[in-house]
């Protein structure tokens, strides 16, 4: 009889997930985190942050396309894009993939993430190598107020909220990336599970309707992530992604989002839904 | 220190959920299953039949309302309506809401699922007791072949594909249920996750368009059940749940499901179309 490893991160205090393992491969804790890649036998390679899932071999094209493709195919010409945290680099390769981009910013503030990444994920973080990545490893809220009327997109790929990213679910931030983002910008950011954090996700909608004139939620399914779903908020200085044709969105090399699930994104389930409604 | 208990289900044989329990409140072994019953900490009261999650007190809504209300709604005047499996009544549940039913039969293989729901799951089982359904505790394929031209809406709730429900996700019986709906009825299965089940989804999807002139599929998200994304797959003797205008769809009382949602709930992501795209 093999030995039988099992990975468990409680998602909640009381609810998680168990993944069988075959191995880890690499433990470390930098200055800012632990970071662990493990290779379990379902999602394959799996990068975990302070024993939180970031992102596996398998499911990852779902939350990348997902984080990236809404807000970029919204903006009419985007030119600049700066990406806070994701330094795996699946939301890069993403902004890549829309040929128009001339510069791509990565603001990571733990540049272990990216090394490991790099050695561990080379699919995810290959894109890293393009002559159109610039790689900051700074503070994503230093480097958003060093950087007024800059990006045309910005994308924030953060962890969970607790630790080094409270402050990326704050309003100064986002106040911070309203001055950031240059006319018609347009920002996303992840914003946890519909189930298991409804008061962060309609707090966040209320400070990006404060801020944006457009301010729109939608869900992509991730079955690494708690709950399974995980949601996005959109704050558009410029267009509304209802107002696109279909006929306008790129065909994009994807295995999740498509022009024809566009629109739908943003019909939501009644229980969802109501946290956009939250005086 | 309070003793720390956790139930664990291998969704499949490398990945599960973990859910923190206060107590167990029921088990026993039927003439089909093992039935029991725990108290969660995070959804509640659960129903879980041979180890795997059918429903919890948290997110059963979901369920329960996608798999009745699409298929309810597409059909103009849906007054008899069967449910197969589903003993834990919540089907029947929302069978009710639409006010034209006349009669709501539910034909559960166990009995002792209705007698266990009734005791430890009043919300979803309450339903039961309408002078408007009929509950017979026999085997569904066995029904379905001696009801021919009976039903408007056959929904059907069953377990896993393995054990007791193997013959609920093959071609014969989707051919006894064409032959059970009367002209322009239509059928719902509930068809597992698109993450872990594909081959069996697109053979589902494959023997309902040979036997239907309409097919769909669709999914929701459920927490507790592998993945978190479920699938559901319609076929239709009559109406395409495409040519509905949402002003025509009742507004009814759900938490989960609404008219704004019914048609975009057929834009699949494309790792999920492409099941449906299958030869």
């Amino acid at each position: 009889m093999d030995i039988e490893l099992w990975y468990t991160e409680k998602q909640t205090p009381h609810f998680g997930i168990t993944a069988k393992i075959e191995q880890t491969l690499h433990h470390e804790k930098t200055e800012f985190q632990h970071v662990d890649v493990i290779e379990t036998k379902e999602f394959g390679r799996m990068l975990v942050l302070d024993g939180m899932v970031m992102t596996t071999d398998r499911d990852e094209f779902v939350y990348h396309e997902m984080l990236t493709h809404v807000g970029m195919v919204t903006h009419p010409d985007p030119k600049h894009v700066l990406v806070v945290g994701g330094g795996d680099g699946g939301v890069i390769r993403e902004v890549l993939k829309h040929p128009g981009v001339e510069s791509a910013t990565l603001c990571e503030i733990d540049g272990r993430v990216i090394e490991v990444s790099r050695e561990y994920f080379p699919k995810i973080a290959g894109a890293l190598s393009d002559p159109r990545v610039r790689i900051r490893v700074e503070d994503g809220i230093q480097h958003i107020e060093a950087h007024p009327d800059t990006y045309d997109v910005i994308l924030v790929d953060s962890t969970e909220p607790v630790g080094p990213a409270v402050g990326l679910f704050q309003r100064p931030f986002y106040e911070g990336i309203h001055r950031a983002l240059r006319e018609g910008g347009i920002m996303v950011a992840q914003t946890e599970s519909p189930w298991f954090n409804r008061d962060l996700i309609a707090q966040v909608n209320r400070d990006l309707r404060s801020l944006f004139p457009v301010t729109r939620l939608y869900t992509a399914s991730v079955p690494t992530y708690p709950s399974g779903l995980w949601s996005f908020t959109l704050g558009s200085k410029g267009r509304d992604p209802l107002t696109l044709d279909t006929g306008e969105i790129p065909e994009l090399d994807t295995r999740y989002y498509t022009p024809e699930l566009h629109h739908a994104l943003f019909a939501l389930p009644a229980f969802v839904k109501e946290l956009t409604e939250r005086g």
